[in-house]
């Protein structure tokens, strides 16, 4: 098969570096199987809450579909959560495309669009009671890296896309490709979606 | 204290991402103590190995001097080991900065540069025939997740130069600190700069 996935990447103001770099490293060591854009509300250039600037090449009025979503966390989803545009853009996409990502706090847009009721789900534990508030009909899991259900692939904070993004990469392609990507990475993946010390440190589990 | 250290990042043309963007998510979470730059031979857009682009905001010409350097890898370094303009900036730099720091192939540039000529440093586990090839004088280390030389830190491949980074950071404002900024990212460090799985996965040692 001669396909590429596309990877969509949705940036917004103040998006959280790894969330983004950290997947899309992972997506990037599989140039056959998949092709990136990072897409924003209006193309140009976005900074992250860290302070450095990417470009979204795409914007939401392309309408160009997606088979892959990533929605990043970072602070910039306080406001996102109330930016309409963006949700309208993510319910959209999500009707079409194969799998839906989100890390970190990146679920809330998703809650917020309305695509996780019923759904089991994850997010950062740092921010655990504001995301699941946001979506009080959203399965949300407490000890989880990251949780799979039907097409949505939802991870704990930050560098926990990347073990998500290798188990998803596993799902389509393979083990063995998803061990080579990792090892291409000089990256320890944690494959147990289970895996979650973080939970109990901030206070979530006993 | 109230003054932050500045952290000049280079890119160039096909830079790996995650080499640059791990190391940033852990500097931007101490806001207080770090600034951010990126840097490339002219300001503008810079596309990564990935294919996503990012900003930066100063050119060499600036000769703005940094505390920390980051030279990240990523198989533009092939190209670049021949740019003299990017490696006479190098020598310039490390001459006054506080800290030299590379990530993966990175170090191939800092020993072109000639800055690492009977220093211990480390590199890919892939790349380790033509980065130590590349810097005869550079004691290159086979087994080392990164290493600590004086003034130079150089880390292994890609994913590496987070774990390079928080050592750094636990050398400059104190081990809880580095636990603390870990456990934001929701971050597995690995705190041992001899941990390096890789560099028997790759034939290096046995």
């Amino acid at each position: 098969m001669d396909c590429k996935r596309s990877v969509g990447v949705v940036l917004f103001h103040e998006f959280e570096l790894l969330d983004v770099f950290g997947p899309l490293e992972m997506h990037g060591l599989l140039p056959k199987h998949f092709e990136i854009h990072l897409i924003a509300e209006n193309r140009g250039q976005v900074q992250s809450a860290q302070g450095s600037k990417s470009v979204a090449e795409k914007a939401f009025t392309d309408e160009d579909q997606y088979n892959i979503l990533l929605v990043p966390g970072g602070r910039g989803t306080r406001s996102q959560v109330k930016n309409s545009v963006l949700l309208d853009w993510l319910k959209r996409q999500s009707t079409s495309a194969e799998y839906v990502t989100s890390v970190c706090t990146g679920s809330v847009l998703l809650a917020r669009a309305g695509l996780l009721d019923n759904i089991r789900a994850t997010t950062n534990k740092m921010a655990f009671e504001w995301v699941s508030a946001q979506g009080p009909s959203v399965i949300w899991e407490k000890q989880a890296r990251w949780v799979e259900d039907g097409k949505f692939f939802t991870s704990s904070g930050v560098s926990a896309g990347m073990d998500m993004l290798l188990a998803l990469i596993a799902k389509l392609y393979g083990q063995k490709i998803a061990e080579q990507v990792a090892t291409w990475a000089a990256y320890e993946w944690h494959q147990h979606s289970t895996w979650d010390p973080f939970a109990k440190l901030h206070g979530l589990v006993h």
